[in-house]
């Protein structure tokens, strides 16, 4: 039996078009993001890729994506399940900056390393910091697990247990699984799925709002390359997120 | 301890524009519904009532309006669980026919004898009727339980279960619940609630938008009577439900 897992990157936010550092900042999706996830979910209905299950962040940007895909897709009825797991990043200390400024700031080398390497976090973020999720009550009882920094590598290290604790069971049920999340847990995934080295990682970008579908085996292993329900749209998309922040 | 449950019932939809019997026909919300439906968000918002898990029917104009007003609540993150059984009453032969018609061709008595008995179904819908459910992928798994018409006795029947097993043990875990659903399926769990008598249910109408909040004792029953966040509005949109029909 194949198994099928769906998965959709956030489109574009408040703070993705101020060119901020986002990570577990809140923010809400733009009316061009809200655009890019209402398409997402017509290619699902277009091409019959319907989910049965939902799993997402805990952040609004993600949710948003996930209910104006599905509304589109008219698959609002399906189960969800939520995680922090599944967020973005954590950015540390460089949440709320203005990105063409750290690069100013700090050098293209020190910025790109924190932006693209697999295990150097930027600076912790404060505690204090307006940006930090001191008291957010969405990470009340996990309080021991809240990050504040992270690499890829950190991303991974806490997004894995839920996908063999909570995706892979629904997948192994026969279950469409639809992963509405962000820029680096979905790499992270891919990472996984892929068997992508810690060096290769760096090259990949995954574009917002298109549907990056995978046939997986028994062993949840892919039978072979994910596709995009819009593969002209993708690679337009990934080539602009690989540009980011050299504004 | 006090247990909060806060009512909410959806906004306008596409078919209540059109004055006809929706049931378990997925319609969604008009702009109208989608601007009360963010309202009642505010509300929450504002007086700082703000639910820990949603619970919602499996129909999208319950799942719309609880998106939107959980967005203006900033609450988008919470766990949801969704059942068939917090659906709309089913109106059986009745859905998709418009009221007024239905009202001329069968007369005042036998139109409010279904509206509005406590017992008296409306005749079973045709499975080839194209407002009938057949085959919607949504019940595939509970296909014994899908009815063809019923009371609003019948609603309770399937209600109550949902309550005592999923959202009883939410509010004694602590948790503000907040419940999105409909019209009847509401008055079910208020008559439930309150201890409304069989015949005196037929006078209650909820109005749609408006949170309506219970505090409740250990023993799950009210502490006192349910309040509207804002009894102004509610008391207008009562009288509104009430009037439904006649025109």
């Amino acid at each position: 039996m194949a198994h099928t897992l769906i998965l959709l990157r956030h489109g574009q936010s408040e703070w993705n078009e101020l060119n901020l550092f986002t990570g577990w900042v809140d923010v809400r999706l733009t009316e061009l993001g809200r655009g890019e996830a209402k398409r997402g979910g017509e290619l699902l209905k277009e091409q019959g890729v319907l989910p049965d299950v939902l799993h997402t962040s805990v952040l609004s940007r993600a949710i948003q994506t996930a209910n104006i895909a599905l509304d589109a897709a008219d698959r609002l009825w399906i189960p969800v399940k939520r995680s922090w797991r599944l967020n973005e990043r954590h950015y540390g200390a460089l949440q709320g900056k203005d990105k063409a400024q750290t690069l100013a700031e700090f050098g293209e080398e020190k910025f790109m390393e924190w932006r693209r390497s697999f295990d150097v976090p930027p600076p912790v973020i404060d505690p204090a910091d307006e940006y930090a999720q001191t008291d957010d009550p969405r990470y009340a009882g996990i309080d021991g697990d809240v990050p504040g920094t992270e690499s890829l590598k950190l991303v991974i290290d806490r997004m894995l247990p839920y996908w063999e604790d909570e995706i892979v069971p629904d997948l192994q049920a026969g279950k469409t699984v639809l992963v509405a999340a962000h820029g680096n847990s979905l790499r992270g995934l891919v990472k996984h799925l892929d068997g992508i080295s810690d060096d290769d990682i760096a090259a990949l970008n995954i574009p917002t709002g298109i549907p990056l579908v995978y046939e997986l085996g028994d062993d949840l292993k892919p039978l072979g390359p994910g596709r995009y329900l819009d593969p002209e749209a993708a690679a337009a998309g990934a080539a602009a997120v690989a540009s980011q922040g050299k504004k």
